[in-house]
């Protein structure tokens, strides 16, 4: 099970800087989703990231492919408004290419454009979708099931969810507010790690 | 001296398509600029004007360096919350890179950052600027003489003022609400255009 971690747009540059810093060695991936900053944000955001020792291909970039191809970093993670992934795959082959998905008929069709992963939720209830309902695991098992690419699961994720996702054939787990809101956000991505070797060493022992 | 159309921001898509698609032959240079739209949303209206019959080369687009690219279009028009000149230079190096600028020191380290052209103003009174006290034409006299790249006035032009604007060494005129607003688009382009000519020939005569 991969760990994200995923930006909420509520830091300003230091605390992100700072946040995302102390707990990269936690996460496989780092997701900087800052939907209000500017392009010049972003990158100057970014390039304090790499300065500050996070592996450029450990970040991903919500949306702005062109900070993701300046900087060279591992990817972006498009959504419904961003450029769509067969365009991204044919003029950025460098980039691997997330791509947000709501129902079984995206995710197929986001494999087939060329998307590297694949991001579904929400799964659970979670504070910043509070007035949709989550879309529980049915059709993220059907996903999982239907996809080859991996199959990340975002929204109200809990360390203690962590076994039944994997159990469903999920690849990964993405993180927002339970770590970027959290009191200690490294105590809390250590959980969110413990727990997913521990359902990683649960599968082995079926 | 070249005419740089420029969108307002301010038309359903269907509109910009018919507008543009009807005065592009009077036209040097489009640049797509609509800032509350999403990457998604400028490739799709950009891709429309492409089949529409404007040349791609013939097509600048603001801020979206990721589109731009994607589409393979003339260039990018950057301004300051944008990527960087020189990040894009290195990054896209196809692309011709405009870089909106306010002040003579912004003109020089643009040039020296690899700008193929800039964009000074607003140079006159303007219904889009009105609570901002124009620049006027003497900082702008100075950055065209300074700098080797093209020099392009934007801001309250009007057909008239295209002489004043050759004789000190400006290359282009960049018009927005004079065209896109204009009762007949086509007409107003025309009418820049006959001007432009007229002034070029004016000088050709000195």
């Amino acid at each position: 099970m991969k760990l994200h971690v995923i930006t909420d747009g509520k830091r300003t540059a230091d605390e992100l800087v700072s946040i995302l810093c102390s707990i990269h060695s936690q996460a496989d991936h780092i997701h900087v989703r800052e939907k209000n900053r500017s392009a010049k944000e972003i990158y100057q955001i970014v390039e304090r990231l790499i300065d500050g020792g996070i592996p450029p291909k450990k970040l991903i970039i919500n949306d702005r492919v062109d900070v993701a191809h300046s900087l060279g970093v591992g990817g972006v993670q498009l959504a419904y408004h961003s450029l769509g992934v067969s365009e991204v795959r044919k003029s950025f082959p460098d980039l691997q290419i997330g791509k947000s998905v709501h129902s079984y008929q995206e995710a197929v069709e986001a494999e087939q454009a060329g998307a590297s992963f694949l991001l579904y939720g929400h799964v659970y209830s979670t504070m910043s979708k509070e007035h949709l309902k989550p879309r529980g695991v049915e059709e993220l098992k059907a996903i999982a099931s239907a996809v080859s690419i991996p199959v990340i699961a975002i929204g109200g994720i809990t360390p203690e969810k962590t076994s039944e996702l994997k159990n469903i054939g999920v690849k990964g787990i993405a993180v927002m507010s339970g770590i970027m809101s959290a009191k200690d956000p490294l105590k809390a991505a250590t959980l969110y790690q413990t727990n997913r070797r521990k359902a990683g060493s649960d599968e082995r022992k079926l």
